[in-house]
């Protein structure tokens, strides 16, 4: 199976560091910490800045995403056989985002599901999409990932008596939306996806990521807080549970890492990004990273990178793409293909040697 | 492959219809209504009813019906090779509950997932469970369901002043958990899963369920009622889509309908389920019915009925279980076998001449 597109949308202008320190009353220190600390320069949010009304939901992005990815692969929405949607916030709890997009797109009579996950959920909405392939059931799965943190995004908070756990989900974070097309189609000019791993692996780790939602009856007593970020822990932990997800996938696939030639990182902040790729040491990959520009988008954040690599990947050549989840803890990743040729469809002889797609 | 066992939990002591109406100062006229136009007998809440305090999690739960599970499977927790959960309403957006729920039970290394989902969450984490073992790279899925209304659930509310959408809340639900063992060990006793059916059947119809969370930006001016049903809607419609389910099950196995012994029907009310389970008109079929005493657990409903089949189900018999999700319209379904003799270790010759498991 290959993934034929990918697409994205992002809400509103790009909000730089500056403009969120002058919209919190934060001084110059503040702005350099953040470039220090994160190195995020500008971001996305679903709402207005200066009222912090909702302007844009996961359901908006979502449907502008899907549309993107589905008219790159030139196919329509009466052509998805299935629909998986990772998120962590999504728009309801019922109905199910996916189905509001759905509904948008006129799709109807198929299988969807929405994964509950955070940012390896891109990875796991491609694991349960591959599955549901694999099946023989169904040829296209349209696959979504997003997050919108607007219900959370408190525009009338000090940011200077919060505690940094909490501070830091002002800048870190990004709104924004991916979709791309996955298939079993005819189509081997396109990449494909040769391995998909998620793995928990958060025995005996306290959560390095909280996200809290409230209801009717607890929403004005509720004491828990609404996020909280151990960035101590995360800093510790992400690198080397992105080391594993990537050895998981060359063992699998028996690739060298001289072989992979393009590296989508983890994108949690331009810094986190920075030290795990250098602890990855793919020397030879060309690095595929957002997050300067989008913030940590969640689980939009690897169709953002695919978006980049499709557009860019060359033929032939491989593609590894590492994502992790500080919550409970998770690491995942998948890895693509694409062959000889400019059409890309003789398979390389690194392809024939390795025996066939796994996928 | 087969579904080895089911397990359960309820949270508290049985509440009748006359204790909530004693705790929220209700009427004869009001019990009265409930009977004759719910039909729920008694349901369990994981919060003490006087104080509104949580008393149990959706984690809590989960943990126990797993366990539950797993004994009567015979396995222990390191045998499961992959997890799916699904649920309306998790215990925090992250980390996701079920990740909870494995690090409990010393799970860690192995792919987790959770749907999030309403009435016909339990087939979907069946669907999806399915999919994943026949990729062949896991024997054996543990899948879980429940929903904790406890965030919701206000014991300080005015029932009389609420509007029906939402005062239908207070009596029609009830919190639960439920799980079942999927795999492809060789266990000829146990029922075969013959097919999952999920599919959006939502086009051009509003939601006719809607559950809202609140963040910390809007907790306190959110305008959105928590809660609402459409109860004149799914009157309308959930008999149709639950005969719709039933159709795409018996086309696709090629069975009779006087070949089904077994009929586990929707679980939304008891005065629904019996409207549903007459239009069904499974002459010859015993149906398998919890909701009088349980209330509409929602994911956790179809593993309270699998509970109960399983215990009772003769050997050779055909079962089929229909669910339907009112939030954006959702029609879905699942068929099991099991084979001829006490020990089951025989198939059919109803088995025979349909040529083998299609699942």
């Amino acid at each position: 199976m290959r993934i034929l597109s990918a697409g994205t949308a992002l809400p509103g202008p790009a909000i730089d560091t500056g403009a969120l320190a002058r919209r919190f009353g934060m001084d110059g220190i503040w702005e350099q910490w953040v470039d220090a600390f994160i190195g995020t320069r500008t971001r996305h949010l679903a709402i207005d800045l200066e009222s912090g009304q909702p302007r844009q939901s996961l359901a908006d992005l979502g449907e502008t995403a899907a549309r993107a990815a589905l008219d790159r692969a030139g196919l329509s929405a009466q052509d998805v056989d299935v629909m998986v949607l990772g998120t962590a916030t999504p728009d309801q709890l019922m109905p199910a985002t996916v189905n509001v997009i759905a509904d948008r797109l006129r799709i109807d009579d198929i299988p969807t599901f929405q994964l509950q996950s955070g940012c390896s959920g891109a990875v796991q909405t491609f694991d349960v999409a591959a599955a549901l392939l694999r099946t023989g059931r169904y040829r296209t799965a349209l696959v979504i990932g997003g997050d919108v943190i607007a219900k959370h995004y408190d525009v009338t908070a000090d940011l200077g008596a919060l505690p940094p756990g909490e501070l830091v989900n002002y800048v870190l974070f990004g709104d924004g939306a991916g979709a791309a097309v996955l298939s079993t189609l005819d189509r081997p000019e396109a990449p494909a996806l040769r391995a998909v791993v998620t793995r928990l692996s958060g025995l005996d780790r306290t959560p390095g990521q909280v996200l809290n939602w409230y209801g009717q009856a607890d929403r004005s007593t509720a004491q828990v807080a609404p996020a909280h970020e151990d960035y101590k822990a995360i800093e510790e932990w992400v690198p080397l549970l992105a080391e594993q997800a990537v050895e998981d996938l060359l063992d699998e696939l028996g690739w060298e890492r001289e072989e992979v030639d393009y590296l989508l990182p983890p994108q949690l902040s331009v810094t986190m990004t920075r030290r795990i790729t250098e602890r990855l040491d793919f020397a030879d990959a060309v690095e595929v990273s957002r997050v300067a520009d989008t913030g940590n988008t969640g689980n939009a954040l690897l169709f953002f990178q695919l978006e980049q690599l499709l557009a860019d990947m060359a033929a032939p050549s491989r593609a590894v793409a590492v994502a992790v989840e500080s919550s409970k803890w998770i690491r995942a990743g998948l890895a693509l293909e694409r062959g000889t040729g400019p059409g890309g469809d003789e398979r390389s002889e690194r392809d024939k040697r390795d025996g066939g797609e796994l996928i």
